[in-house]
């Protein structure tokens, strides 16, 4: 393991007639001899600012010149950070976030042991200029004065959950040496005040997907170090998947494993130690609710959980209180329930004898719709089932698309990841029921939570993993799904529940057997 | 030649679907393939900060990609500094400063031809915290908000001479990409905002005698570059010194030199391409007429030359307005005449019998002293020759106990150099007569105005001049004379006018004989 810095306690020998070395040569001397740079790693340089030799001299001074420095790694050597008295070599902390589009978080974590001291987070200040990603690029498309707004926002949204883990641990995060960021190819671009227009528009040439380490200073982030981003592969392909790869090994393991992050974007690894194929598609909004009539994120009165009993719906919220609308994992449930209660057809299409099934109109519209009542109040309508459908079709014929390329199918595939909060939340059952997972041993479907930050805090603690993506991102084959020419019949195959290949589904159809058996 | 900074001129490839490249990907690529890159030499990394990526994407897609790249040395790899439309590599400049403690110059040269554009002076701002070096030091001792008062006061001035070069010449000074800058310890301390007690107080452990090459920013100096300084070797043997060895070659030379920079300091080097010997000496402020009652600086006002007509002294008066004062170029040729003319002997006392030698009260005491008037006035008193003779002795025994200590005589001088303003304005052979100078071939005498100047312009043209300076410290020997017994006995020696062993000063007596015919 490399670490991204060190602090190095220093008994510098004290200035005299013989050796009165300048303080900048007598620790640059010192720093090179110390066990650090001579067993671990040799440094290409360590530089010293005017700032940090201006405080060194009076530190050296009152601590008798028993000193601890704090070094960084600039991404090509060194640079001293921090002269501090005495020794304070237990004392070392560093950060590391996950710079999501809809949400922040940050982790500070005990560079000595690995430890992570607590988790933040926020929602993205980035939100106040546009709800979603795509209009956020818009307004900053040709504006340089609107990057500059996001960019600072970007950076005072950091510093926020800087406030709260410190505020939380005691520990002044603002004295890290290190932060290790993960992002999609927007969020980077945004958090390094660049133009991401090129992440949306043909010929999808964007400013970076690899920026080098920066002083945070140059961020906006009132930091005494660097921050490093892990690196992305394309425009639909960032750092926040790379990071994924990094937290599950999945590009290091014999077994094959899919790799499926639903987020805003949907973004899909298939792969192992000998091949690692990626895409990306437009999956995710629906799936998390964002284009249900009465869809919602996560939080308190959101419906996240359908069962039925004797006939009927069930509903959990969020919170325990009033129903509002329902997210992603209760979305899932409720279209497994609509359709083992016969409710809805393998297509989706509400059935009209069914009495819990009610024509009623469209919200703000003169039609009507066919639609049930999931909660008081709330109406689940035709069309927000057709749209689920649609991307959870776009979804699984992504995957099953790929398993193809290389002549692979579902029984192939060692571990099914499912990453981000959509995962960790969604019933594994519902899931398979309505074909959003494969119909595979449960257990290797594996929700891994948010490999994004995992990913950034492998970064944060080893930074010989930026090499390692690296790596991994010549080593991947990104596969463009727009240009596929059977993608269409096979997607049309998928948005029947769970497909209009039952057989790829036996235990669904078990399922629907014993519900029925029930009735 | 090395040089710190490079203007590539860059065709990029239009991004296209077939070539997606990121920005940050395109510009590294095309500027590695670049002839200064190929040809001159492989750069060890091409950093791209956020700021400089920012603003290339712009500027490329408005000039169809045809773009120059400016990018500078940051003392181990490089970086982009700047992108332009079109084709600008005509257009390359740079700055170079001589950082002195009364005065600073600053130098633009067009780095494609080397050729100086403009030369700019203004007095150093930190004179507003005391008029000597000795006093800023101590107004800045233990008190960092002291120190960055004088750093501002610094960097402002830089900023100043930069805007006075940008108004004389049309060029955009502040977008140079490198300012080299030559200056004693403390003034380069000063400017990096150390602590320069160091440099005055035993052990003599400074903060820095080489301080990394920084990013102007760092040091409050609005310019899009970096900043490099010329190293010293010793707390009282600065890069002015060293940097006046880059401009005289002394280093290189078969002959053997002595360099004599009499500032604020006097400093002394001997030697030539086999050995170098240095050292230095409270000499300057006497010389520069400091310490004299009249003394002042060499501007308007002050008596700059002095010879005898018709037995009567004959000034000239910077600006021939009304006399207000001597500097140290007429208090050389003013002692020389009172000798030559015998109005004070070889012990430089006046002779009381000579008329012109007056008992006069010194000013603001009762005692009185004899003087001569040597403008109307204006009085030159004992004491004042008593202490400049001494200091003249200071500087002298230098240079010959430096000689004596590897057995050379003047004889062996190929060159004497007197560094510095007071060099260029002092008369050869008064200098000789008073035995500043010594008695040798006059041609052999050279007076190469600002070395110190000179050197940093080297410097700014040749990176590799950086590793030459190190050299020829690695090289150099410091003589200290505080150390040396028999230091005081010579001194007393050299006390006399020109000297107690008249021999060595043939010509001199020469002179004395034949004003003596024409008396």
């Amino acid at each position: 393991m490399k670490n991204w810095s060190k602090k190095i306690y220093l008994e510098l020998p004290i200035p005299s007639e013989e050796d009165h070395r300048p303080l900048q040569v007598r620790l640059t001397a010192a720093l090179e001899d110390s066990g650090p740079f001579r067993l671990e790693e040799k440094a290409a340089y360590i530089r010293m600012r005017p700032a940090a030799l201006r405080d060194a001299q009076e530190i050296c001074v009152q601590s008798g010149f028993c000193v601890t420095a704090t070094v960084g790694f600039d991404g090509w050597g060194w640079e001293l950070l921090k002269i501090e008295p005495g020794d304070t070599t237990a004392s070392h902390y560093g950060l590391c976030a996950d710079l999501g589009s809809t949400t922040i978080l940050m982790q500070l974590a005990d560079l000595n042991t690995g430890e992570v001291l607590d988790t933040e987070s926020i929602f993205n200040p980035q939100i106040n200029w546009g709800e979603d990603i795509l209009s956020r690029i818009f307004y900053t498309k040709d504006r340089p004065d609107h990057r500059r707004r996001l960019q600072a926002a970007t950076a005072e949204g950091l510093q926020t959950l800087m406030e709260k883990l410190k505020e939380k641990t005691g520990i002044d995060t603002f004295s890290c040496p290190v932060l290790a960021v993960s992002g999609n190819t927007t969020m980077i671009h945004f958090l390094m005040g660049l133009d991401a227009f090129g992440v949306f528009q043909s010929p999808y040439a964007v400013q970076t997907l690899a920026p080098d380490v920066c002083r945070a200073e140059e961020l906006g982030i009132p930091m005494n170090g660097f921050v490093c981003c892990c690196p992305g592969m394309e425009n639909y392909l960032g750092g926040d998947i790379i990071s994924g790869m990094l937290a599950t090994g999945i590009p290091d393991h014999e077994e094959i494993s899919v790799f499926l992050d639903v987020g805003t974007n949907g973004e899909l690894v298939v792969g192992n130690k000998d091949f690692l194929l990626a895409g990306a598609g437009a999956a995710g909004p629906a799936l998390e609710g964002g284009v249900v009539h009465t869809g919602m994120r996560a939080e308190e009165g959101a419906v996240d959980r359908v069962v039925t009993e004797k006939g009927q719906l069930k509903i959990h919220v969020i919170g325990e209180g009033k129903a509002k609308g329902i997210c992603g994992s209760g979305i899932v449930d409720l279209i497994a329930e609509l359709y083992l209660n016969g409710w809805i057809d393998l297509r989706g299409k509400y059935q009209e004898e069914v009495p819990e099934v009610v024509r009623v109109p469209v919200r703000d519209e003169d039609e009507t719709e066919l639609a049930v009542e999931y909660a008081p109040g709330l109406y689940f309508y035709q069309d927000d089932i057709d749209e689920f459908l649609k991307t959870k079709a776009a979804a699984m014929t992504m995957v099953e698309y790929m398993m193809g390329l290389i002549g692979l199918t579902m029984e192939d595939v060692g571990r099914f990841y499912v990453a981000g909060a959509f995962g960790t939340h969604l019933n594994k059952e519902s899931a398979v029921t309505i074909g959003l997972y494969p119909d595979i041993d449960r257990d290797k479907i594996i929700s891994p939570g948010n490999t994004s930050l995992q990913g950034a805090r492998e970064l944060l603690l080893d930074r010989s993993l930026m090499e390692k993506a690296k790596e991994i991102i010549d080593r991947m084959q990104y596969v463009q799904f727009g240009a596929v020419e059977d993608f269409l019949h096979l997607m049309v195959a998928a948005t029947a529940i769970p497909h209009t290949d039952m057989q790829r589904y036996p235990s669904v159809v078990r399922r629907l057997e014993e519900r029925r058996k029930n009735c």
